[in-house]
């Protein structure tokens, strides 16, 4: 990849709209995305397609989900990207089912956790896993950052 | 299948023990099992080849995880049988984190979970479905249910 | 029986409009069932008379239930029929004493849990269960899966 | 009755070392009780069957359980005698899920819910309930509580 | 006290709405009450002095608080009259916080805690515990659970 | 008051191990108290006499309680003093109840609540406090901090 | 500072309203305030050197935070002043995430927790530690105990 | 920086054995790392210094801290690199008071949180990240992930 690339998932398109605070964050730091709607759980084949698949097209992965939110350690499983995993809120356990099943994954596999509904937060870290590589990012971040000083 | 059988299949050699009073269990419902360990995050192929070949192999699944337990929810992702989940004890959120993500599957693809560490419950719960399909097992749950009220 | 049966049970009227979603995704698999409304607490007659004749007339039952959610476990002491509880969300404490209080079974005794407010996955965890006897609901629950993955 | 007298019952005789806290500050305030193992789960008859003789034999009940604590919603649901309620601790939610289980009891069946693992809690409150069909119970309480007051 | 009579209290005016409700039960069993507002920690010396004075005037307590819910635990600091505990529900915790703080008292000082928002409930006990002593009640709580199972 | 003096109240003998914590850390700055164990709900006499006469021997008050905390609540009920209040760890709840007990105070009379078991954080705010008044507190909370930075 | 002076902040400018509230009840006390916004993580230089400069503008701090509420320790973390923070309800946690980041201060550095949204308890606490250096509160504290008692 | 290399820290000396298990799995992955012990309570000057030089040294930061863990979200307030933070596992509140204190971060700030006490899970996490920019670590992190799935 010449430019970085953020491979977005969520498990449902109930979803969609928490992701556009994710894109629209992404767009500010001029990070390419491509956002894909699978589940763990009732599209397991397609979600797992896009894990195998993901070294090739993405340098990283956003995977959204509520619930028993399996989607991203599921997709951790099965790349050595680094996944950003993002608990959405729901009506019964506010979200702290999705977190739960997000954050406390074992031993070898980790999801790196955002804030409950933190789309935005997500799109930031991905911004900053990024700028390893893609250090043009930094100096966007360095400017986020004062903007954000500056609220 | 002409016997009751089972398909157990749970993340960690760390949780066998726990699955020994499973099987003990269905051992005295005389119903076949065959003990696999697969973890949903560290060695998904495995699962997943599990979980995609069981229909064939077995009547139903039984699923035991801890902490992000995706184990369960995605065995059943894969196939029509029924899965029933036990939620496996750990140090920190004492099974509450595996009980969520067990329990909260979205819409259409159930998971029959059990009490944390349930695993004997897990086995009766298997002999109750299998009981519709192989209906001498009925006689051995009322003798059983008998010996329960009994204690 | 010779069609697939289920006893539909639930502690309040309140909670029929919940198990409608049940009943439609029962109906669509084609899978006959009977609701009755009968609390552990408030009638238990009537619910222990639906737990010890359940056997002659039905395949499974689903109970559904909120708060000290005893119905399902009440159900199951009373049967050797599998018992899916539905643990219902009310207003204090969001379905999860309801959860609680249907999951955490003792020993020897299990109900099926399934998602808080989960009617349709009871359903579907019904039609799988008795897809063990009547093997015509494979087929159904095969086409199930591929519209869930296909939306 | 002419004497006070508390039906005690548990649902597990793993309860009963609880339950002696319970007996021993009855014996002090000089209150008979007779103590059942039954369980609302696993030997539902008998369950039933003290709760429904209940009236003619005891002044109130004391029923412990722990987990998914039907016990005392059950008896609650047979009988008049006002019933205690004890959650009893156990390994994985902590008397949580009893607790639960226990004090969310529906509209119209009450359960007096005290402290989890509190025996003594439940003895003392019995006798509170039974002062006022037997005042020389009375003399007792404040005494008792004299002695609370000295500790 | 030659009628069944109970003392209601609560910690603010913003209870009484929920207090309605167990008023309203009593009424129905024809039992005698009087409400009083008083906070454990904004006007203590008017709760102590209801704890004090309550054995003349009345049977037994009713106490309702929300948050930090510390009145029905004092005002059966100071009396050996049954005190009726019931949480309040308020927006952060939603009545966990009440729950806690009503139900787990101390060795030798219980409250029997009923439902969050349960204040029928507080009123159906309130009558079975007055049933010691009045026995005509025993007739209206039959007559009462009938109604509950016909429902 | 010449000299900084805390009042120290605990509910039970069993607390004073944790408060050595805190008194040992006032010794270091040089700050007086005296402890008395007086319950809220098994002596209240006690402890409201403790709590009225405060103004006129203390600078503030040190409050400890677990489970029903209701002592910090009730102590700052009967004073002007600042109260603060530490949340006691127990077996069941962890000291959660106790902290929502103490924290959750209702508007007008706050708790200022310190961590779970934090007996020696008590000491250090009470120190702050009384630094207002009291000067030359200001030098030792300067090293303290300083040690605290150096360990 | 001759006159009681109040250093408040908060880390975000949503949380204004809510400390309008401390403010109005400052101005029933007669106590002066200055209120900043700076958030630890979005502008901390700003946080900083509020904290930093605090001892020489305010006699105590209040500090208001939601979620990963750190505004409050990251402030008591660059001062000796006593800081009373709020925790802030939000949508997901419900101001429990703001709770225990707030409370659970590890030893040496305690912040005065109150209520969640306690932000007219954070004022009155703030009176009442003022009143030790500033006695002419001690008699505007009694007054307000005063008109809470009468409420 | 030709190598990969971390900034680890951590909020106590206490925390050192759990972080001995990332430092092993990054020494395995080759990844170069120094470990500082600051507190953003404790020592925040150490902390903030830390945080302001550490992209000139480091290329991300593990930061591990206990109860109300503001250390992981501090340190990512002032710096641009990624931040994985670990919540420590503690007695009364289990770990969970830590997670939602690193993981709740406000919009803007993200911490990538990972599984309760989850060191070696904050190592391959590092690993992932580093590979964006050290592409040699992406055959480890394939045999790392074999050798996962082959236990």
């Amino acid at each position: 990849m010449k430019k970085p690339t953020v491979g977005i998932i969520c498990g449902s398109k109930s979803d969609l709209p928490l992701l556009d605070k994710a894109a629209k964050q992404l767009d500010e730091f001029g990070i390419s995305y491509k956002v894909t709607v699978a589940s763990a759980h009732r599209s397991p084949e397609l979600a797992i397609a896009f894990a195998k698949s993901a070294e090739k097209k993405y340098d990283l992965i956003i995977a959204a989900a509520g619930m028993a939110a399996a989607l991203p350690g599921v997709v951790a499983g099965h790349t050595i990207l680094p996944v950003i995993g993002i608990p959405v809120f729901s009506k019964a356990l506010k979200g702290l089912d999705a977190l739960f099943a997000i954050v406390q994954m074992p031993s070898g596999v980790p999801v790196a956790t955002v804030t409950i509904d933190g789309a935005k937060n997500a799109a930031v870290l991905a911004a900053q896993i990024l700028s390893l590589k893609y250090p043009q990012l930094k100096k966007k971040l360095k400017d986020f950052k004062k903007q954000l000083a500056g609220k």
